[in-house]
């Protein structure tokens, strides 16, 4: 459908900024006001050059602008249509620039319960370089040469030993830089286009960009406690050749739900009937606070073959340092190692030698047993104003470990992006849950509010906050 | 087409493999000597199984072995289908495999002339030790955590300072985990499937692969001495909507050809009539030993933002330290940048800060300094054997800088591919063309050695055997 050029009458020219960015502007503003619908035909270039008396290069250029932002698109012989994007990625957008702007000296006074500002970080600083100076003194030159694309063999030996009792094979294993990589690896090692993917309801929003990527095609199946709702799963399993299912068996991002061991068992079974693989995300497991949950990820489970399993080292370790591993059936060595390679031929060596080494002399589980102490510290504070303070206003599922709280909003009447909005103007940042889902209608009444990023008495502060909001418009 | 079922007569099957991986093999083989044929129908499971004698799972493990391999697809409710792999990629993981699987004692017996082992290494490891530490010190925690996805500011900063003049901005720059991750991010953040992408015939494979991987329409231009032949480049233009051309403008590798100032003016030109990006890899342009070679790169002429230029520091500075960076047009800003976010996240952050400190202590350019003169003096070792010994066994066009010469036989009986076999018998190691080519029919006649990996000894020795070998086959 083409719209009327006389929308187009509304646009007068500013001084300073050059035509066809105004015109670029002013379009993007209509297809993100829904004035101008996905798929509308564009005026052609003749027709808004002689409506807006400007030079046809002017039009032209401001289409393509529009083009290379995604906002439009050209029918070879039939002109520029309007494309809408999501408005999720819009605000996603807006979401992590509103943290970038701040000055490290604005960061103190504010609370950030996105956990993405690394102002606080509980690592023995001086242990690590230590460490690192070690390999430097052991290893010289070595310590920085790659000797292979899938890592350094012997912290590829390390991690089979010390977390697997040396059950891997370790030609399965690559070291990757970080999860995200890891996930991008196994998405161009596995996958084609309009391959069928299965995700979790909500999900990590960089996992889903990785697979629309990759042109798949995303399946949404809602977690609830104890995992995917297996009736949903297998109905889709039941119409569509499904090549993959991701998933966080532990703290799922962002619901901090984990897989019961009855769901985990189901889910092998089902991939052994269905033929489809699972990439089990491992980003959190070892921030388990009560013993009700037990560590036994799809891996241990896998008899089959059929998990992909890529554990992240970066939230744990370092934020800084990207490093990660990841395990897969063996058909895959080849597909996984290639795309391994082509996308950045190896992950630095140095940092994968003090990793081994801060691993091997045991430092790596004392670190692990001193942040389960803090980030339990964090969880029980913040658990204990939730549930004092905020029974009428929220509700959420206990996640017993990880590092952040799901809440949805009881009888509330604003979504949780107004809230985002909100909070942030008074110096708060939480995460709403339009981040994680594929379509921007979903997450509106739920947000994630993380502690990794604070403290006791910023989680005080915080809370109170969120409560003051929240309570002005309680319905 | 389909085969005739007497073809897996001759399969016997032996006592200690399962008999899945025997067919499978087996239906490989045959794939591979074109016993059966690209699209060609494998026998029904029925069929093959009662042929056999084997049961029907046998027979569709097998194919799916054979699926996740490459070797086979399915049509739904019509069986599977035999898929050629291209041989390029076959011999192309012979080849990667064929150094990977020496020792480190073995090393130092051969002659590496592809330049993959890393063995010889010209850095002054105590400066960059130094570098980390003094780092660590000054930084503490803060060494170790990202603040950016597009990179350190005081690393973009001192680049943008000491490389260019402070001529670019800040916003367009990304730092990347090397080159490669440089085009695997370009690739992804520019390109749609089905895109039209020249590249230089011959061209460096892992750009090719990421090409691929995206989907990407690949057309090859010859590059002859200057760049490429720009009379076929514009005949492509003409007929075809081309997004990028992919271009190293210095020491093309393999070819070791410069791109004259002419013809870079005048694809900057067709880039602006035909409405294309360049995607400069500036590899190696540090290593120039002739003045008649000068350095000014596409993104020094690029008045019309049609550049994205992505250089390495991997080569000259580590080769286990994965950084680079790239510059790009605004209009790819948030595209690059989601893309980076989607393949990594960030890189790693101490390293970026022992690159920025030790380019701003000026020990970068002292130690490139360094390296020129070692590098050179094996280029002059390498240029003098060659045109003493190999007049008239090879030709090559002199690359007056960079770590290689590709050479093109003459009279010379065998395949470049077969002279590595051959090589690789005595404890030398060269790079065929076919590594270099999307059709395995081309580069047979010519083959890369470099000098990264050797010194003048080596040389010596090295091209002595490759002098036998050749002599032995000269016509």
């Amino acid at each position: 459908m083409s719209n009327s050029i006389e929308v187009y009458n509304k646009l007068t020219f500013k001084q300073d900024i050059p035509k066809y960015i105004q015109i670029a502007t002013f379009i993007k503003r209509l297809i993100e006001k829904r004035k101008i619908k996905d798929g509308d035909k564009l005026p052609t270039i003749r027709e808004l050059s002689s409506f807006l008396s400007v030079n046809s290069v002017t039009i032209v250029n401001a289409y393509k602008k529009l083009k290379s932002e995604g906002y439009a698109y050209q029918k070879v012989g039939s002109g520029s249509y309007a494309k809408i994007r999501e408005i999720s990625s819009v605000f996603r957008k807006e979401y992590s620039n509103s943290l970038k702007v701040l000055s490290i000296d604005e960061l103190p006074s504010i609370v950030d319960f996105t956990g993405e500002t690394n102002t606080e970080v509980l690592f023995p600083i001086d242990d690590l370089k230590t460490t690192i100076d070690k390999v430097l003194d052991r290893d010289g030159a070595n310590a920085l040469i790659s000797n292979s694309t899938y890592g350094y063999k012997n912290l590829i030996s390390t991690i089979n030993k010390v977390f697997w009792d040396n059950k891997l094979n370790e030609e399965d294993m690559i070291i990757v830089s970080g999860a995200q990589q890891g996930i991008d690896i196994v998405s161009k090692g596995i996958l084609n286009i309009n391959d069928n993917v299965i995700v979790e309801k909500p999900t990590y929003g960089g996992a889903l960009s990785v697979f629309k990527w990759r042109k798949a095609n995303i399946f949404e199946v809602p977690i609830e406690n104890g995992g995917v709702d297996l009736d949903k799963f297998e109905k889709i399993l039941r119409k569509n050749k499904i090549r993959c299912f991701y998933t966080m068996s532990y703290f799922q991002n962002p619901t901090g739900i984990s897989y019961s061991l009855k769901k985990k068992k189901r889910i092998l079974e089902l991939a052994e009937i269905y033929d489809f693989y699972i990439i089990e995300d491992d980003y959190l497991s070892e921030l388990i606070y009560e013993n009700s949950i037990e560590y036994i990820p799809f891996k241990w489970l896998d008899r089959k073959k059929r998990v992909i399993y890529i554990k992240s080292f970066s939230k744990i370790f370092l934020p800084g340092i990207r490093l990660g591993y990841l395990v897969a059936p063996e058909v895959f060595r080849e597909s996984l190692q290639n795309s391994k390679f082509n996308t950045d031929i190896t992950t630095s060596s140095l940092m994968q030698r003090a990793l081994e080494l801060y691993i091997s002399e045991n430092k790596w589980k004392q670190n692990i047993k001193y942040l389960n102490v803090e980030y339990n510290k964090r969880y029980k504070a913040m658990q204990e104003i939730l549930d004092k303070d905020f029974k009428e206003l929220v509700s959420y599922i206990d996640p017993k470990g990880g590092l952040s709280f799901y809440l949805t909003l009881k009888d509330i009447s604003i979504s949780s992006k107004e809230l985002f909005f909100k909070l942030k103007e008074r110096g708060v940042y939480i995460t709403p849950g339009i981040m994680f889902f594929t379509s921007e209608n979903d997450g509106k009444n739920t947000f994630r509010i993380g502690f990794y990023q604070t403290n006791e008495d910023k989680i005080k502060i915080g809370l109170n906050i969120l409560r003051e909001e929240l309570l002005k418009c309680h319905i």
